[in-house]
């Protein structure tokens, strides 16, 4: 046991939640967050802190009296800010960027107010019907088949994660094969471009990992799942009596946004009677625009989809939107009607009750923030924003493609690109390129000034620029280019 | 495919994260919520909408140029406040509280702000540390052994919710089980008063509902899981070849706040060496307090323990903290080491990547609600308030015990009272007195000056007022009295 002990105990009134202090605070907040803003390109944007910087410094147990908030923000200031990643600078080029918005933070603070906890229907029903009707709006607004609509046997929730997404189309394809055979060898089949989440989403659901396939791609396919391949890998497991059950596809994969040709996938998949589930999270926000809709060209063979606004959508975290085909299906394995929560609405069978379409029972207010940003950014805008990354993407991948120092490794499809230093003609040691593409990505980031990752494909490392901060200008990219050209030139000097 | 689409562009420029446009706009909302949180007690607590009151009437597609934010503002006003159920409400007695504050609120804006996306410490290493810190800070509070801290072989995580922290403790619990038999009879232990999310995570993580034994309770026990009664249920499932593997414990159940015998049910796991998690959602709060820590004593022989500070600890969704006791057991089912996300700092082993404690990859900066309303509301204040709720729970426990009209069906542990009608003598019908306390919540809550919710506790229909609103005040629980006293006049005279 602990034998850490607090003093005796003060008798101050305290008002948690008084209008007048919440007010005023809430006030200071708002200009500390746009002074963040207007400073931003001033921090470092990839923390350049030590392991421990917090940890070992902080005091090790909370306060006993309380601490003015003018304090408060001085730590904020002085020791966390320091310790933060900036994924909101207009120099972030990693991972996938993480669109926050104007609009978005003020929905935020209004769902972070009215703080409602719906499970239920009847526990917030505005939490419940507004999301129906956003879920519907980003349906159309995907072209996506009415299929996946509530005014036919389907419908769209809001999941926290991928992850969620995964886990529970999972667990209704499990249900639905189990209904059909007894088995405890269900598979489930994927590329070795998909997310490394459905492993770990099979894995919770308890798919052991000797029964996930994840098909080899190639650079010559452009990284995208073939059918052939992916048949021939079915058809061994099916000789060898196991089930094949769930099919994930990618539009736009992490490592390259490359995409599955879903149309004749999902075929494969029907033949087999599997579950096929499409996953756009990075690439699906694109899809808004009909120059990027035939990405999704085949969906309405699948029997889910989902993708991420809190990426590229200028709604944060944590916003994954999934719709499925049927929402009888769907619900089944995750439905739950305890006593507690019974009540009129739910019985009458009129109403949806989400807490069946996700992991957790209650859920934030998060549709608010869907809800919002169409409103406030418009159809309009919403295609303007995803349109001025791809044209700055693609003014990037022309400027590597004209330069004899770098190798674009894949066609750019969305506005992420993915590039090395050139091989010096088939002599050239891919070792000893991948070693020097690894050195100029330290290189850059080393200056504190911008952030790229980067991914290995086919044994060749490359670096990612993705393309897609909210605050990112032209001028960003000529500096991330800049960079690049001087640290290459420093390094194949060298 | 949908055939809906939508006019040309526009070529407007638009600027979402522009620090003027959000320092004016987010100033406009923090006025609006603070005059929503002024005039909270004039709206309906529990909404009154009917089903399809919005998805009947807003737009069936989102608006092509974007909405001023005015407009929008209006929009909230008229449509979806009607439709909100009042979790902030003084009057909110329901299920149980969801409690908001200033500090959280400041603390929701700041991580929204920041909208980093921590899924290794590189990625934001403030946001690790800190959670760290502010686990340990948890653990001091509410003097858990020091087994389950960071400086031993435990630590802490904030998940999203108790559903996250089962499911990851159970595939932690399986992969534990299974390294040491190889067996397709895993069986999990809980009692039937256990909330009804475990029975949705066994069927997630893929456990067989034959394979889940909610063990009976009784009203004569206090509805507390009873060690012989486990015993002999897991005897049983020995005989019978099944293998136990998980026990779940409640501090403070959700029908009425029952509280298992930790200690003694702890060494009945150990006995079969089974993974033993102890929930506290709703009470672990309380257990700040000196006079409550008691209901945790024993809790040095479970092997996780969670907690939702966004219940009663002025921390709004999602807040569920989780601590176990053998981190690196813990995290063996979760982790992932995806190229994508290689990185120095990970490699050298100094550093937590939190990815591997939770379900998704990502998540949202929520450490910072709980580091500033500890700091701002400090150890003495959160007591305060944890306390002013347990006093008026009593002094509302005392109204009825004084009423011969009432019974309360179970004794008080913390802030939530579950009474009902009093049968009158043995003579009385059980169902009788059920329908009467149903009619009785049912015309309370249709005044729309309150909301209460119920159980049904070994076939009893109780009433559970759960006091615990941050802007609850000793007038509104009078105010529920009088209502209580003058509805059961009513409906017994007729």
């Amino acid at each position: 046991m602990s034998t850490f002990t607090f003093p005796v105990e003060t008798t101050d009134i305290l008002k948690p939640l008084d209008p007048d202090q919440f007010r005023t605070q809430a006030h200071l907040v708002v200009d500390f967050l746009a002074d963040y803003y207007s400073n931003i390109e001033k921090y470092t944007v990839c923390s350049q802190v030590e392991p421990g910087f917090l940890t070992e410094t902080m005091p090790d147990s909370p306060p006993f009296q309380p601490q003015p908030l003018e304090s408060i923000l001085q730590d904020v200031q002085e020791h966390i800010i320091p310790g933060i990643t900036h994924w909101q600078s207009p120099a972030f080029f990693a991972y996938f960027q993480s669109n926050g918005s104007t609009t978005n933070f003020l929905a935020e603070m209004l769902l972070t107010g009215f703080n409602t906890v719906g499970f239920s229907w009847l526990a917030s029903p505005a939490a419940t019907e507004l999301k129906i009707v956003v879920m519907e709006w980003l349906l159309k607004l995907l072209q996506l088949p009415k299929s996946f609509s509530f005014s036919s046997d389907g419908g769209g929730v809001i999941h926290g994660s991928t992850c969620e997404s995964f886990i529970c189309t999972l667990v209704a394809a499990r249900q639905k094969k189990l209904n059909e055979i007894e088995t405890q060898n269900l598979v489930v089949y994927c590329s070795d471009q998909t997310h490394f989440s459905l492993q770990k989403s099979t894995q919770i659901v308890g798919i052991s990992p000797d029964n996930v396939r994840a098909i080899p791609t190639t650079k010559s396919m452009n990284f995208q799942l073939c059918p052939d391949a992916l048949l021939m890998a079915i058809e061994d497991d099916v000789r060898a009596g196991l089930v094949p059950f769930y099919l994930c596809l990618t539009v736009g994969t992490t490592p390259t946004t490359a995409v599955d040709p879903i149309g004749v996938l999902c075929e494969v998949a029907k033949k087999f009677n599997m579950w096929c589930h499409v996953d756009a999270t990075y690439a699906g926000s694109a899809c808004i625009c009909p120059e990027f809709r035939h990405f999704l060209d085949g969906i309405e063979g699948a029997n889910s989809f989902s993708f991420n606004p809190h990426k590229w959508l200028l709604t944060s975290l944590d916003c994954c939107c999934l719709w499925v085909k049927d929402r009888s299906e769907f619900t089944k394995g995750l439905a739950t009607d305890p006593e507690l929560l019974k009540n009129k609405a739910s019985e009458s069978k009129q109403v949806v009750d989400y807490k069946d379409w996700q992991i957790a029972l209650s859920r934030r207010f998060r549709t608010m923030k869907l809800w919002m940003v169409m409103k406030s950014y418009g159809v309009s805008g919403l295609r303007e924003f995803i349109r001025r990354h791809v044209k700055m993407a693609k003014y990037f991948e022309t400027l590597l493609l004209r330069d004899k120092r770098f190798e674009v490794v894949v066609p750019r499809n969305f506005a992420t690109v993915c590039f090395r230093i050139a091989p010096l003609g088939e002599s050239s040691d891919e070792e000893d390129v991948n070693r020097l593409t690894k050195r100029l990505l330290e290189s850059v980031n080393g200056t504190g000034k911008v952030y790229v990752t980067h991914a290995v494909v086919e044994n060749i490392y490359v670096i990612r620029v993705a393309i897609g901060a909210t605050l990112i200008e032209e001028k960003h990219v000529n500096m991330l280019w800049d960079m690049v050209q001087k640290h290459a030139n420093a390094l194949l000097a060298s």
